[in-house]
């Protein structure tokens, strides 16, 4: 996404958000030579380039000796509004299903042809999910991912459906049977999976509307769905309702 | 911090650094003006630099042409380890807690003279806190300040208690009121507020240890403490120690 950095005509900037690229979550602490292979830079001048980062505090050396990132870029992150709007006005919300239920909530949103998660909400009785706040999941195995592929554009929606791959033994990979299910969220105005994601995990979710838009997805994980579905539907429908209308007053 | 970035020779990295600077909790967005103004850089760089950040996902230009911090910024920061481990390790306990008393819950390190929240849960049946994920409150007035204070190096207990200043009627201000309430932390191994940041919210709060060292501080906030305070002091140490137990382990 940076292009060949180690082009001459590379200007500085890139190179500085090439060195930023490099981590991940698969790989949130690297040495100096780590990062000057990964952003395709001489030595020297990813040297140069994490010593700014580091003066700044974008990034800390750690007691090893490698590069992770610093707390200014944590505060920083927390600006951006898509995340931090929804998160806050949904927050409140989230911990009163939480406090009713001590189920697994999710607050998550669409990007491109994943969800990502984020805001997540589990105690010790809680079921163990997968999930983690920043992280992404595929749309077709999640609750949350159903609600939004039902709602995502058609472009989505194609590809997701031409790449549905076993994740479990119950995940739905027949094109036909997912539409149908996308097709009832729609009707019923709720999502769920049963073990599509992991075993011993089943999950409901809903739709969060800012005016007529499908703007996030809220939902919650338990061991088992049954008769406990009209109720845990009910109240993440009544909490879905409050953000939206949250989000639209203000 | 990145000193006269109009100086000729300052590095492309730095006004770079400059132009992310700009960004604060009260300024989250920001025309290229003023990202140009605070950043002390002429118009036509900032844009350059600006149309760097956007093309990488630093920066989002929104619908009313200001900019905002950017989804990758948010995911990079959730990266940052002193925030990421501790936080991840302490939520499920948090949860727990949460679910036991419906009460806000604060996880908070010190960052300098001040209290660094980073963890909150709240519900609407919790007392409003100013409390913020990211925010900044004082030591000497909340709960999980004085603890954090109480286990300072001398340089900052003495700065601190050189700039007592009055947040409520309640506020302690008085030196040496405050040095025997920060004794008790030690000797009783909790520290409580009643409505000295906030009419109405009282606090308690207790060290997380990793080992010898508190690290951190886990604290509630109630509308008043009373009988309820050997309860929520003892669910809080649990937690404290769970959390302590976890950090150690790995």
């Amino acid at each position: 996404m940076a292009g060949n950095v180690r082009d001459p005509g590379a200007s500085v900037a890139s190179r500085l958000l090439a060195v930023l690229s490099v981590f991940d979550e698969h790989a949130p602490a690297l040495t100096l030579t780590e990062l000057a292979d990964g952003a395709s830079l001489p030595i020297a001048t990813a040297h140069r380039l994490v010593r700014e980062l580091v003066d700044w505090g974008a990034l800390v050396r750690s007691d090893d000796g490698r590069y992770v990132v610093g707390r200014r870029l944590w505060k920083l992150g927390l600006l951006a509004p898509d995340q931090s709007d929804l998160r806050e006005i949904a927050s409140p919300f989230l911990h009163d299903i939480y406090g009713a239920t001590l189920a697994t909530v999710h607050l998550a949103i669409r990007d491109g042809d994943e969800v990502l998660y984020l805001d997540r909400l589990a105690g010790h009785a809680s079921v163990p999910a997968i999930s983690r706040v920043g992280a992404r999941l595929p749309l077709y195995s999640t609750g949350v991912g159903k609600v939004l592929l039902a709602y995502a554009p058609r472009e989505v929606h194609d590809r997701v459906l031409r790449n549905l791959t076993r994740i479990t033994p119950f995940t739905v990979t027949r094109p036909g049977q997912l539409e149908n299910e996308l097709r009832r969220v729609h009707r019923e105005g709720y999502a769920q999976t049963v073990e599509e994601m992991t075993l011993g995990a089943c999950s409901v979710a809903v739709p969060i509307r800012d005016g007529e838009n499908v703007v996030a997805s809220l939902g919650l994980v338990v061991p088992s769905i049954g008769r406990d579905r009209v109720r845990l539907v009910a109240a993440l429908q009544v909490a879905a309702q409050g953000i939206g209308r949250s989000l639209r007053t203000g």
